[in-house]
Parts: structure tokens; C-alpha cells; sequence
């Protein structure tokens, strides 16, 4: 008997092309870690190679029309000839007003309320879950996100939400959710400087440092920094997902805290042979975080964090988890579960002082 | 009724300076938080204001006689004046060759084995907790701190060994304490880069991060960092309370990691009438640590540290918690706990995977 | 004979309080380090005690009519009492509508220009150095820098400024200044991470280490930050005073660079017998640098700096060396001199590739 | 006419493989920067072009008989076939006990000193330069680097000693150069983290910083690093060379400082298909500075600098250069020219108080 995960993708972007190379390493037997399948820790049971990719949506007009597999390709050129390209890309809906993607092809724009269901609908049947990891949207009633997670639950497709718009914990979706049998897991991967932020604010607070302040800085050239950077409106939803942790490890303390974003133009290769490649990796992010704090006796010290985490990779860690949680989830009849989102999304229905705490929590939920 | 702790102090440097003007602050009304009271979190009900000094052995000739007030003043000039003036300094017992004081006074040089026993024991008898705070020994089967804690246990009194030597967790000195009655909490507090290093590991194995190589580098201008640098024996031992982490974290893996310890000397003001006093405080270390790791589909990251850490401060907030926990361990007749032992030293008789795990299992032990 | 400066200040502030701080240490016989007169050099004959305070100029309603000493002690308590009570602050000019202090009183809301003039002239009369400290000044073509520095000039008293508004180098300031035999040294003290970023740029360049990119952030609690993040028009000024560094070491290469500032609300001590101080020092910075490069054979690495830098002392040690060069430009009949100039301040008139070479220059101009 | 500059070398390790690949780089037009032809200064008209491998030596019998081709492409894989395979290496000669290498193969073994003179002078002979690139070797009084020299220096052939040996300098060798109309460069090239320091620093000692520390740390997975760790001999070579930049810059001032130096074993992939081949570049090394200094009224401030560098392209840059300006040395009859060497390396005869000071008298002996 063939089992496998019938996957469908919003966004193909370094996100989604990082974690189909992983797939295609781990099918052909390389280590690719993952949280919960590592040499430590062994305790899904799904292998990476059951996941199989079936559809994918871009409201990009150049990527529109080919093949998954060649726009992987220029994402990561050692992902293998042939790879994804049974899948052509479809095009997607978009809402957003102030894109950065410079050409949008929208199905918005030529159909109805009705006709969008109904394409969107047919398309998302028949996959087991579909991954949203396109770019974060601004704070507004409806996303293109959530039109997508919206049509997918109707159809009991279950659905991973990367981005930071709020879709888990939101009463109508988890009762679409509920109501198709389908898993939905959210908001906003876990993946960068907040859940180490995260950490190291519980490791603080549990050697009784008590921050002064905390201030964290972070440039990157990607386009999920760009849109953080040019768009108030964008920027904004991401400050709001980051300052829950500090109340959630430090209640009812007023710290002040600042998380700065700052979108850096590639540079690009002068060399007439090479040009237009970035000559560092657009997805890598430099990460800068100071907390002054005050222990006993009146002491005051610091800690700095200075880091490089390339963001596709930190998100596919969890991603390629999440895909395999799904069949869990539904076997435990736990349709919005509360485990797996808090440690794995920053925008979780609800939230644990410390992450450890979370992580040890999923484990239990796992085994029980 | 009055109920106090009555408090012995092993070694009367920066450490317990630390402590007794914290102790200070507490009485007079000022914040002085600790892990487990402080304003978020109040799980023991004795207050800092019970501890009473009773008690102080120093083996530093310029020392011994003085009151603990005085010297302690030399450490914290804030200390009021008076404080802890009722308190003489009294000569202890030094089995060590290549000390760092440079003029050693210890009862060892005129006594007996019998002699000392009874000068001990009959200093000893009456308190409730001695505090061992000396600077760290060389790795031999007999050093100073337990000489001290055979007696102290012997008497019924409890000890919490702050440094590095194994004392809790030695199945004599184990015995001793649940023979007497007494609580044995140690060894070497867990309050500085270790504990760090440990809850950041946690956080990298929880997010399939692989670290490639660790490499730590901590300087400071204290006596403590002085024996660690000069004498290979001391240094030693340091090490090899610090590498038990990366096995309990990653086990089976083989992670080349390294921890360097440099002395440099403190710097003196040369202004004539300051002569002599250090312009950086010789008690804040700074560290640095560095993390290369691995993660999904062969990705390398890397995560940098640099810090100050006042090494007082950090471990008294151990130390104030640790002995109002003698009290509560007494009552649940548990006198080597597993749960505070693993939280609160670096060479605890049982070490977890997670520090954050064992700052939960001591919340559930305390309220047990 | 008895030789002294006259000194008058604009803004009464951190900058003046921490240099009239640092001269009363002179007085007293204590080390205060200056660019030109420490330990190692000793380049200007004028000792630090012959500076003499004369007059100060306030806007903030809360500081005119106390005298220097009073607020200079709110900011350096250790200042000797009686110190500086002598000069009472005098009401100043304001011609800025966004200001970060709370109660402005400005003599331009009472008086016409005429009268304006005859104000500020009259008490300046006399003076040998007017040393504006106020704060950044938005990018207009009147400010209140402008009006101290006209009426200053015209009356033979030599101006040093301080702040980012272009003074030196303006046609009509340097015409003001060389016609009535009065000095002008400006603008904005080369005092923070600029002339850092410059030395390591120069660092870089000198050994083929090519940027990539340049990413800067600070972040601090002091009004000059407040008005820097919250007036737009007041960071531009800032932005604009910095990139010229890359173009004076990398002529002709296009390298994309950020400066980002923070303002982060200053934290105060709940103690209720302390409140509303300050725990950290708000003159204090916290800067982040990183610098991406290239270098032979296509290889890429980086370097990053995180400092923590008080900015009054760092731009004192100029203002102390620049106060007692006017009398050596004054014999030199320099009035606007390009070599000073060009190493004390962010926008000179004039600027070198390195600023190393600037200070050589500065030598040479010294002993000529 | 055809001009080339005929070079020899003295290990085929990482460096020299580095600079081989950018000259074959160079040869196919590529942008390859060093500190005097890049796209802002281009002062030596010789074209890297011209440079030609005419010899190699090494000690390491794995190595020996292969071609220089054969062995760069272990370093450097992307070096095109055949570059370089017409260079057999030679045995070279090995003075030293305690090597690195595992398996040393040194005509010392079997040659007298008669025989070992005639071996080296006939195969040097006809070469323009010697540059030796060997690993750095114990403060004994005779090194095998000193052995290469000697007799390539009575051969004529200039050399360029570029580790730590001091050959530059020392009056026999100085005569020898001057008496064969060779060219002596040496010793150490600055090209690491000294010269970064020491531009900091004198940085600093402009602005009126005094350091009251410096502690620096390195470490990295190559052979140099294995050797400076665990021989202390080497290690203490190496400290010597560093220390003299604290003097020249802040002279008759006792500032403790100290290097660490570490070296950590590559860690290696456990992919079986990739057995072997180190994960981390172990040429590459991570930097750790941190300076504690004081400034204007006894503020204390910091800067820590963490880095990562790689160190063969960083030499390969002054390399580079050095091996063009032998002819421009010959012009001017300057046989061990103070300047250039001031600039290049880290223990050069004469050494300036500032390094771009040094770099500036280099521009001007160049153009002189």
C-alpha cells in the first residue's frame, strides 16, 4: 500500500524551493534535519519522502506557467534536473494593494467572488494539505491568505499558515476547520530570532535577570524584508506578533523593547560573466539582539546575540515537521490543537512562558 | 516567635560580600530579586530578611580578625556602615598547595586531624546552613571544602557547595546528610555562562540545529579566574564541569567544543589618591561564545555571544534561594534533592537535557 | 599674568554638563584625557584650567534662571557643590516648531528681530569661544544655531559647533568669521561611530577588503536620539552627514549602506525612594556594526563591531581640544582652518580619505 | 618582449593555493583585489598576469612528486585542470621536531650540510622570488625558513618571508640581501587580526581612549592553528610579534593584554558519500577583540569586534602585491625597504606608530 501526503504550495519562493530540495535530498537518502526526526529525536513516524508535492499558486507573472521545478532551480541550482517539474505553477489570487513583486498576475482581477471559489475549490481537492508561505500581508479584514485557507478547509484540506495573518485562533476559520475534519496549524513559522529571543528571555527570567530594555535589530535582501521595510502597514503586523513574548515570560513588567527591520538591496556581481546573481544569499538575515538587565543587588549586565540564520531553512524545519503532524492530528481527532501551534508558530491560538515548556508539552501531546 | 537561618560562610570575597550587602538591601525594603521570588514569581514564603550571619572562615591572613563588615565593605563600599561588624572572621582550614592568596593562614599548619575536627565542629554547631564559597580546588580526594562539609554534616548542618569539587552526589557525603539530617545542596552554582550555554544548546536541538563546533572564551580579573588560569589542576576541573552539558543535550554526537579561561589583571587607577583600587570591577567576567551549526538541507548558520556577567550577583541569586530552600527540603524529609541540585549547580548528582525542564521539576518539587 | 578663556555654551545639557564636569577634575589635578593632551601627546600648551565658564543659553523653561552648577549636578552628581553657581542661565532662541523639550521658552516668541540681536550680541560681547551642544536642528535654511553663531561671529567670538547644521563651510559664516578675526570650527562632533566606521573603512580599503555592504544601528535614551527617531526631517540631517565617508574612501563604488538610530524610553527605578532616575546612563549608546566584504579570489567575510559609547564624554575630549585651539588658529590667522576641521567634526568644509591622515595633518598644522 | 616574474614556494598549503587560484584567475580577467591594484588605486603597473610558478617545496610526504596542480585543487576545487601541473613539488628541508604535518620527508635527513646547500642553491637558482609560506615555526636559532633563505638570498633570488621567523631584520640576513642585490621582504604577513587591532587602536589613542584591557581570542581548524595551540614554543612566537603594536601606539603605557589562540578540529561530513571533507573552510577563523577603555572624566566605554576572516586570501592580497614590488625594490636599489614591510607584515625592522601612517610613506616610496 502506497501512503503518502498529497501537498499543495502558496508561494514559490525561497521558502518552498528550500524545502523541496530537502525533500529531494532526503528521497535520496541524505540527513535533512527536521525537529522531530533528527538523530536525537525519532517520533514521527512519516518519513519526509511520503510528501509529495501536487500544486502550486504564485501570483508572480514570470513564474506563472512553468514547471515547480524550474523556478526551484534558481533558488537552489543544485536541486536535480527534472525534479518538480510534473507540477506546473498556477496562478493565485492577490488582495494586497502595495506588492513588491513587480509584475502581479491575480485571478481577482478577471473573476468574481463566485468564479474564484469555484477555481480555487477545484484545484485544492484531493490535496491533504496545503502550505501558505507567501509574503507577510498587511493587517486588513481579508488576505489573500485567508481566501485560500477559507476554500482549502471547505474542501478538508488542512492548512499550514507561515505568514503572520491571523487564521488560527480566528473562531470562523477554527470552526471551518472543525467542521471539515480538517488540521489547521498557525500563524507565522517560528522560525528566526522570536523563538530564540524567546528562549533566552526565559532563560533570564529564570536566573532572575530582569531586562531594562531590549533591542533588536535585523537586515536582510530578501523580499519578505522588503515588504517589512517600504510597507508601514506590513511592518506593523510583524511588530504586533513579537512583543506577546515578553509579556507571556515577564507579565504585568513594563520593558521597553524595540525590533527594528531593515531591508538591504542585494549587490550584485560586477563580473560581465556573472551578472545579476546576489553575491550573498538574499535569504540570509543578520540578527542583532541586546538586553540589558538587572540582577542582584542592583547589578546591571548585558548580553549580546549577534547571528547569520538563513530564514527558507529555519522555516522548512518546521514546515517539513507540520506536514507530517497532519495525519497525527486528525487520528487524535484534534483538529486545531493547541501543542503543536504554540511551539511552532509565533502567532499560536495560545502561548507558553517559555518555549522549552511548549516543546515538552508537544512531545506529551505526541506520545499521548 | 523569631525564626531565622542561622548562615556560616566559607570564604569571605566577592561572593559573599555580594550576598550579605544583598541581605543588607532586603531588610531595608529594597527590591533584591532571586530566582524564585522576585516579582513575577513568589514560591518560598521565607524572606530574605530571616538569614542571620553567624558565622565566617577565611584562610587569607590580611583577613582573619577582622569583622566580616569590614572586609565585606572593601568588596560593596555601599555596604552601611556596621553591618555585619558582629561577625569576626575566623581561621579556617586550607589543604591546598598552589593557592592564589598570597599569604595563607590555616589551622592545618598547627593542627591535628583531631584538633581540627573539634575547632570545626565546635564553630560550626548551631547554624543551620553553611555556605561554601571558597575559589575552586584542585581535582585531589581531599580539599578544604570537604573537610568542611564532613564536619558541618556531622553537626547537622546543612551545606550548599557552591564550587566545583563533588561533594553532592559522593555517596559518603550523601550518606552523611541523610544520616544527620541535614540538606546537602550542590556542586559549583550554576550561574554563569554554563546555564547560558545549556538553555541556548536546548533551543538549537528543539530547531534541528546541529551545532558543527562550540567555542567559548571567558575573561575576568578575579581570584577565582586567576586559579583557573596559573594552575592547570584548577583549570582542569573547571572543564570537565562543563562538557557534561553537550552529552546530555546532543547525546551520542561528537561536537568539538572548548571552553578557554584567561586571567588578565585588574587595571589600577593611577590617580594618586585612588592607588590600588581596580577601575574595572575584577568580579564581571566577559564572555564570548561561538556556535556554527547545520540545519535543513545542509545549511550553515552561526550564532554569536558576548556578554558581561557579574559573577557575584549571578551566583547569590542561587545561593539566597538555596539557603531558604534548606528550610522546605527539610520538611519533605528530601535532604539531596534531584530537583534543586539540577537547577541550581553545574555538577549536579542528576543533570537533565534541558535546564528549562529542570526549572519546571523544581517548581513541582517545591509545590509538591 | 593671569590667561583664561571665556567660554559661553549653547544647551545645558549632558555634552556641557559632562565637559564643566571634566574641567573642575582639571582644576583639581585629576587626568582628563583630550585628543591632543594626554599621556602620550601633549600638543597644546593651553592647560584645561585656564577655560573659564562665562554664560549659558537654555530653551527649556524648567532649566533658565538656575544656575549652571544646579543643572550640570543633575546630570553629574559628583560635581563639588558651588561649582559653576556663579553663571545662571540665561534664556536662549528657538526657532524650531518640533522640539523634543517639553516647555520651550524662547526669546523669538517675546522679541523682534532687532531686539533679537541686540539680546544675544550683548551677552556674548566679551566671550572668547561660543560652544553650541544643542540638539539636531531639522534641515532648514534658518535655524537657531544660525542665529547664535551670526551674532557671535559679528561680535569677533570665535564659534565652535557642535551639531550637524552646516555653519562651517557656508559662504556666509566663513565670511563673518574671517573678517572679524573670530574662529569657526564646526560641524557635528566626529565624535560617535562615524569616525569608528571611517577608521575601519579606511582599515578595510588599505588591505583590499572590499564591503559588500555596511549596516549600521544604534540605539540609545537620550534626547538627541528622541529627536533623531521621531523628527523625520531632524534623522535625515543625520543620514545625510554620514554617507559622504564612503564616497572619501570608495570613491566611485556604489555600496549599500543603512544607519539606523532608536530612541528607547530611558527604564527608571521602581524604588519608590529613587524614582524617576534613571538606571542606565541615557547618554549612553549601544551601536551595531557589521560590514560584509569581499576580498582576494572572490572570497567573502565579514566583520562586526558592537560597542557601547557615552556619547558626551566621547565629543568632549574634542570640545576640550578645540576651545584651546582657537587662540592657536587665532595666531595662525586661520580662521576656518581646513586640517582642525577636518579631523573633529562629521560635515568640515573639507574631508580626507582617512581620517588617520586628517590627524596627521592636524599635527602638522599644530607645529607649523 | 615577454616580462615574468619567476616564483618559487616554500609549502603548497592553503595559502599558497589561494594565491595560485587567483592568479589563474587573473590570467582569465577576473576582478582579483590586492591593497595597491584595485578599482581605486592602481600603483603597481606590473600585472598580476606576469607572476610565474617556476618551483615549489614541501616536507609533507603526501604531497611530494604530486604536481602543484594536483595538491591546489584539494584546496581549491574549483581551480581549472592542468593549471599549475607542470610544477613538480620537491622535497624541501624540515629543521623542526615537533611538526604538524604527519608524515615529514626532509633532505636534512639524508644530506649534509654541503649537500643540502648545492640541492637548494641549484634548484632556486634562476627564480626572481622565494616566497615562504610555511607553517610558523619555534624561536629556535636555526628554522628551516631561515635555511630556504640563506641560500635563495646567495643565489640572488629576493625572498619574502612571510611568517614569523625574523629573517627581515636581522643584520646577517639584511647584508646578504643588500650584498646580492636581492630584495628581502618579512616578516609575518599583517594580514589577520593585528592590523586590525592595531588600526583600532590607533583609532583610539586619537580620540582620547585609553584601553585599560585588550583581550583577544581566535580560533580556527587549520594547520597554523594546530601548531601555535599545541606547541607552546610556536604559540609564544606568536605573542611576541603582537605585543610591539601595543607600544607603538600607546607608548610607556602598561595596558594588560592577551591573545588566545585555538585550534579546534574540522568537523567532517558524516554523509558517507562525503566522507572526510570538513563541513567548516578550516582557513577560515573566527576573531574575538574586546577593549575596555576609559575616556573624558574617567568614563569607561568598550568595543568588541567578533570576525570571521579567512586567512590565505587576506596574505594572498599582500602576496600579491609583495611579488611586484621586487622589481620596483631592484629599481630603486632599496634591498630591504623600510616601508614596504612596515605595511605588510607584523614584525618588519621598523614598525610606525600608526599602520595607515605605513600605508600612506608606502604610496610615497612608491612613488618616489
Amino acid at each position: 500500500m502506497v501512503l503518502s501526503i498529497k501537498l499543495g504550495i502558496v508561494g514559490v519562493g525561497y521558502l518552498s524551493s528550500c524545502l523541496l530540495h530537502g525533500l529531494s535530498l532526503a528521497r535520496r537518502g541524505k540527513d535533512v534535519w527536521t525537529c522531530l526526526s533528527n538523530p536525537i529525536r525519532n517520533e514521527i513516524q512519516v518519513p519526509l519522502s511520503d510528501i509529495e508535492l501536487k500544486l502550486a499558486f504564485e501570483i508572480d507573472r514570470s513564474k506563472i506557467g512553468k514547471t515547480v521545478g524550474q523556478v526551484a532551480r534558481g533558488y537552489y541550482p543544485s536541486l536535480p534536473a527534472n525534479d518538480y517539474d510534473d507540477v506546473e505553477i498556477q496562478r493565485g489570487v492577490c488582495l494586497e494593494a502595495d506588492h513588491v513583486v513587480k509584475e502581479v498576475s491575480s485571478i481577482w482581477d478577471d473573476m468574481d467572488r463566485g468564479e474564484t471559489e469555484e477555481y480555487l475549490r477545484s484545484r485544492v481537492e484531493g490535496l491533504d494539505v496545503l502550505l501558505i508561505c507567501s509574503t507577510t500581508e498587511p493587517n486588513q479584514p481579508l488576505t489573500s491568505s485567508k481566501v485560500y485557507a477559507m476554500y482549502a478547509l471547505q474542501e478538508g484540506v488542512s492548512v499550514i499558515n507561515g505568514i503572520p495573518t491571523k487564521i488560527a485562533g480566528d473562531e470562523e476559520y477554527d470552526y471551518l476547520a472543525r467542521k471539515n475534519k480538517a488540521v489547521l496549524f498557525g500563524n507565522d513559522f517560528a522560525s528566526g530570532a522570536t523563538p530564540l529571543t524567546h528562549d533566552i528571555l526565559a532563560h533570564l527570567a529564570q536566573h532572575a535577570r530582569i531586562p531594562l530594555n531590549i533591542a533588536q535589530w535585523q537586515y536582510a535582501s530578501n523580499t519578505d524584508f522588503k515588504s517589512l521595510s517600504e510597507s508601514r502597514a506590513r511592518g506593523d503586523a510583524k511588530k504586533e506578533s513579537k512583543s506577546r513574548i515578553i509579556e507571556a515570560v515577564f507579565p504585568g513588567m513594563d520593558i521597553p523593547s524595540y525590533i527594528g527591520i531593515q531591508y538591504i538591496p542585494p549587490t550584485v556581481d560586477g563580473d560581465p560573466h556573472a551578472k545579476g546573481i546576489p553575491i550573498l544569499d538574499p535569504d540570509t538575515k543578520r540578527l542583532y539582539l541586546n538586553i540589558m538587565y538587572r540582577t542582584f543587588a542592583g547589578t546591571t549586565n548585558f548580553l549580546t546575540v549577534t547571528a547569520e540564520i538563513s530564514d527558507s531553512p529555519s522555516a522548512c524545519v518546521l514546515a517539513a515537521d507540520l506536514i507530517r503532524l497532519v495525519p497525527v492530528a486528525k487520528e487524535k481527532k484534534d483538529y486545531v490543537p493547541i501543542e503543536p501551534n504554540a511551539f511552532y508558530f509565533k502567532s499560536p491560538p495560545r502561548i507558553f512562558p517559555s518555549r522549552i515548556e511548549s516543546f515538552n508539552r508537544l512531545l506529551e501531546w505526541l506520545r499521548s
